[in-house]
């Protein structure tokens, strides 16, 4: 199950925009802040069902686009490369400090992956 | 003119494959191999305005698509943080042959985005 949240939460951090706006909030409350279908639905003023086929379909217009483009797919191999980098970079910066400059580059593009 | 049709080609590499067959067919003829309007009117067997209405179109989607989720200036900001980083590398390497690894793993990374 935690699997499948963070994988959902990547998918949500690339695709989401294209969502609606209620398939977004339904995503967001559901696997974000943790609320089951039914506390979505009273806060929807909808029925269980309804959140249900909302969440599902969310789902799988997140993952048709991760289908076409495979973005998150990139953006995780990008991730394990550049923390292998920063291991040899991180052992290596004693000798040389202008690594610590390459280190502190390494953290930029972790946080605009 | 240039600086168009590299940011176009750049927007259809991200999200080339959320357009129609046929627009990526008309960008493609386009913008990779340069050919004119009117010569992919004649080979699609249909008119100039028909070709020039579908380019702008297919355009107009791959940049909605940016303007909502902003993949290629991500891109192109990790793209300058790591050509910034191989050059650290590179002046530093002599010192420390690990670095060499470090520098093949900034061009896997470079050949992922």
């Amino acid at each position: 199950m935690l699997e499948k949240v963070s994988q959902v939460v990547l998918l949500k951090d690339f695709y989401g925009p294209l969502l609606t706006a209620k398939q977004q909030e339904a995503l967001n409350m559901h696997y974000e802040n943790d609320w089951s279908l039914s506390e979505i639905a009273a806060s929807m003023n909808t029925s269980r069902q309804a959140v249900y086929d909302l969440v599902k379909r969310a789902e799988g217009i997140l993952q048709d686009f991760e289908d076409k483009l495979g973005l998150v797919a990139r953006f995780q191999r990008t991730r394990q490369n550049l923390d292998e980098l920063k291991l040899i970079l991180e052992d290596s910066k004693a000798d040389n400090p202008r690594l610590n400059q390459a280190v502190s580059l390494i953290e930029e593009i972790s946080a605009l992956l």
